[in-house]
């Protein structure tokens, strides 16, 4: 693991989704580059001294060598967004595969070079978009690929965040300042941060990809350096129209991401606050709610689930679901499920993310309504 | 009351709320062009049939010599779009207070040239927005007027229904029928329909007024001759920005009114759905449900509710506050309370509204990306 | 109409609901029997000073007598408990419908010999156990009558409200003084007022009497002089079990009246805080949600809504049902509709009331655990 | 791990609680009685096949003997009832830590025997109430414990299920045949399952013991050995009472645990299905919605959970919190934090779950009204 020290937030949350169904295990880590912070973190993870690095070049270089037996098969990166591209490229050329927090990388260009090694390697590569990893996500997925809704005619996307709406990056707050910052976060603010989940899980949920867009996007909270806020119309291939909106200064809410997809038979509606609920809604009939767990499940929904309907699953189990997929396909060891089951998103995902970005960013400033994508 | 006979939708609604106080009664009516449909729906009503009508200019004319003791006070117009203005006209020029559905006219020069006869008449007009009736929404107005949610920077208003996402305008339903017909409904169709009610909320709630707007206005519905889907992006005087979102074609919705608000101090939503509650957020404590009829709202709520809290208010009660107010503000005979608590909906609102519908239909047809409102 | 001066609760309840559906007009009340009140009442109605009354027997002797097209046809009574009968009984007696609130009467023996006259008297009575008016309660009864949940086996009815929680009768709160007053509420206080709501609702829905009863029954602030709280076991013919609560202590709660039922193949849920949706559940497929106004409903629950799905109606539209339905009876004037959708509660109700009051109040003091009832 | 073999339910729930937090790892196991479930089922868990066995007796003799640095320090118990109490037996006799699934023991016998072997060994032991690990619930206690609530008067706790509305354990079902199996459950089916939870639940939250009960305890499908259904009527010291419900026959719920506790000066409601949520009411302001992770919460609850407000936590993380506490108090590495933090249910609650299930099928087939607890 490369990041993830202590008072680190993302790093804590891909330990447990790793653990968490004992299929790997955690066995080095350039966790911080202040040493007495690094190895304060890795004891905290029990890992023995001699794998505590304070840098990852270190780490890939000696881990690489050790013996098959021990040698670490994944390299996962959760460091802020401008040390994405040169510990992937080298976990990579050294053979290992890479699970890496989103955005895939600092700039399109890194994405583009990035996917062009990770395809020469033969190796596997994560993308951490979390929300798509819930079984009523997968749910949604199913059921609108399976034609049953109709058409898709429209696809509302929200993700609001209050958190921001405070100029917490005056005040020392280490995930503020880092995500405030241009040369760290990359030329977005929120709508790098919470902007491309959205757009992500829209594409996901709906199967359609967008093409054109119109941003309206604001920094609201005086001083700040980058877009706290934003709102997008959206325009996808085939025919659907939608809007995405991404804000983190929503005073009061906390991580309310939204979605709902009509189409023109039936229409969905999922929420990460009732993340094990989704709303199927027809014309002529009463909604349905379908529940995690629930035998009436798809396939998707079931394979991503880990408990009977009324046990609550959450985020941390929506992320160990990209993880799990992510290792089974490794191991090619699910033989007898559909590949199908096993998805996750990766570097294809990643580029579009980082499309994403350089085209709202520049839509915000452009005179012209439309911009093609 | 002109309009409103049997098979009417919005007809029997204004009754039930013009009677539910017990303030008014209807006297006459000329509720249908066609007699045998007049005289039927006036029997429902227990009207005498020497005041049953098949024409308004002739109710109006009638009603206006008959003695005081038994002249009516108020024409209410429930007719579609293009039959508002002139009743309204006639009714203002023979002494009638006018209550009138919105839209408030077929356009805006019609608005405006009503706005000059009002004036000059000393009489009152109310326009039904219904949806500013609601407790809960005065109180979200009150709380935000008075500045504890701090400078309002965020407005997401929403409408989606599914009604109309199949062509029942082709299958002889009547209400799809005049609100598809550009030479009944006017420029607009789902904009002018719902889309006006959405920007009528959220200029009331947020005391704001929108300044430029880029809309996304499209026809999904084939065949369709009017807008039945929109999304705006708004920006409001004083720095606050937003969306509004109206569809008709949300496969499944029945009539999903909601908004939310974001200032520096807090925010707050409200839906149609769950309309006796209010959502107050705030950033360090927890978000709090205020409640129609309960003892700790403000004097606005108060004044708009009939039972205590937790017997649920609804729709025909937020319409019936629209005309409580209204009457009590004709009779002057409110005298204790402050004219703060009788607002309605009245000629600017639906000046507003028609100009909502100009430039939304600008925008949506327009490559430039803000219009000016 | 008889109560229901100004400051009483009820009673405009009651004046709403007789008057939203334009069926029926208040043309008398002797209202208090205090006469400045009731005077000032009575002009509050528009009232003609001669039919405003400070004493029902004069009223009732007077009206009578009046010419036939001015006659009520109705006496409706919304006096506290000990004055229930004596005006019921007399407005019998001269040729009056009654409509009244419950609980019918002060003592059984009393509901008893009202049964007995107005069986004689050929006349209609209405009790407004209000909760029955419930357009999505009458949805689940008759659901549960077309035997889609299979066999009923369990009941559960839960009625919290917490405005009693402080000692209200001790600080001249109106309302809070003749309810727990045993001259005027009558042997029970919270068991009676909110117990035999929750009751009515359990028998109504499920379709199934209770036989036998457990009751634990409590008064939990000190100094009241009947019980605040209560909780019952009971056991239904046919072999369902269920459970009671009833409380006005719930310190917090608003009037949040719940039940829930559960068949042999499915079950159903419905809640008063969100009135409009009734949650149907299946072992092996989606919950669904039916709701008000939706043209999937059944006859009984269209009936009893006026407008279309997503338009909230409320308590208020929920009592003015009983009443509708009670006019329409009366007028036998809508013979196109099956009696089946006029449904509305009465005499045997009331007395199905009075004694479930006697048995859990013997209930609440026996050692004995099950009491027949 | 003894228990929890391929199939089962609650063994894999254990381990991922057991891992999630990277402070403990599964070394060995005796995961199934039958030798080739066993091995398979100790080959997913990646253990070595020297230390899988398929005797407890076996593994704990074999592991107690191991050298200090691989040497497990708990025993976990996952098997069916009956098969508690020898295993936790040995395991305390040959120094192990012991977690264990509830109800403890198969009788109250077994577990008043442990209670003196476990005190005597100075060893912990961890009962797995699951559902006093939810952070709302932390927060609920330490609420009602700070006397903000004011006295407490009321508590109501329900638990639904809906999967034994049919006689599954006829139909071969794993789960369903031994729960419902009294050699193997003991002398209570749902109200040992799940009955036990819910009295657990309601005495940890209240802070308060019950010493009175009136039970209804019922077998609704035909054919089944044990109770599937029950109501109690509870009163706890000090003078609050309550009523606790429990059934596997509500059709069509999942597993729908609800606690709502009532104080002189507020109440609070929480259920599992929102189990991020934890509203508190009040008499004369808004109810306020507290919210894991959310940075106003108690010190409880922040210590018992792992993500901001907004990322939901579940069932599984619950679950964890036990673990995590249990494994902090073990360690005694935890030093820095109060142990009020690190609580978890151990013998006291499994005791007090034993007389509980002994109490409520007492009273079940009694006359008597209460019984003494």
């Amino acid at each position: 693991m490369i990041g993830g020290g202590r008072n680190a937030f993302i790093g804590s949350i891909h330990r447990i989704a790793i653990q968490m169904d004992g299929l790997a295990e955690i066995v080095a880590g350039a966790l911080s580059a202040n040493p007495e912070n690094a190895l304060a973190s890795g004891k905290d993870l029990f890992l023995p001294e001699d794998r505590i690095y304070t840098d990852f070049r270190t780490m890939i270089k000696k881990e690489s060598a050790s013996p098959s037996e021990i040698r670490p098969d994944i390299i996962c990166i959760v460091t802020p967004n401008h040390m994405h591209f040169e510990p992937a490229m080298l976990a990579l050329q050294n053979g290992f595969h890479v699970a890496i927090d989103k955005p895939i990388t600092f700039s399109t260009e890194e994405a583009i070079r990035l996917k062009e090694v990770l395809e020469s390697s033969g190796k596997q590569l994560l993308l951490t978009h979390v929300y798509t990893g819930y079984p009523m996500i997968k749910q949604a997925r199913e059921m609108i690929q399976s034609g049953v809704l109709g058409r898709i005619r429209k696809v509302f996307v929200e993700y609001p965040q209050g958190w921001l709406s405070a100029p917490l990056e005056q005040e020392n707050n280490k995930q503020a300042s880092w995500r405030t910052d241009p040369t760290k976060s990359g030329k977005a603010g929120a709508m790098g941060d919470i902007g491309t989940h959205a757009f992500n899980l829209a594409e996901y949920v709906s199967g359609l990809s967008v093409y054109k867009i119109c941003a309206d996007v604001n920094t609201i909270v005086p001083g700040r350096l980058l877009d706290d806020d934003g709102a997008v119309l959206l325009r996808f291939e085939g025919g659907a129209s939608g809007v995405l909106m991404a804000t983190q200064v929503a005073t009061g809410e906390e991580n309310n991401l939204r979605i709902r997809v009509y189409g023109e038979k039936g229409g969905l509606e999922w929420q990460q606050a009732d993340c094990n609920s989704l709303r199927v809604m027809w014309p002529d009939k009463p909604a349905e709610i379908f529940r995690t767990g629930a035998g009436y499940s798809g396939a998707m929904a079931v394979h991503n689930s880990r408990t009977p309907a009324g046990h609550p699953e959450g985020y941390l189990e929506a992320f160990a679901n990209l993880y799990r997929n992510f290792f089974h396909t490794i191991a090619a060891s699910d033989k007898q499920e559909s590949e199908k089951y096993l998805d996750f998103p990766g570097i294809e995902e990643g580029i579009r993310g980082m499309k994403f970005v350089d085209k709202v960013i520049e839509s915000g400033v452009s005179e012209q309504k439309w911009l093609t994508f």
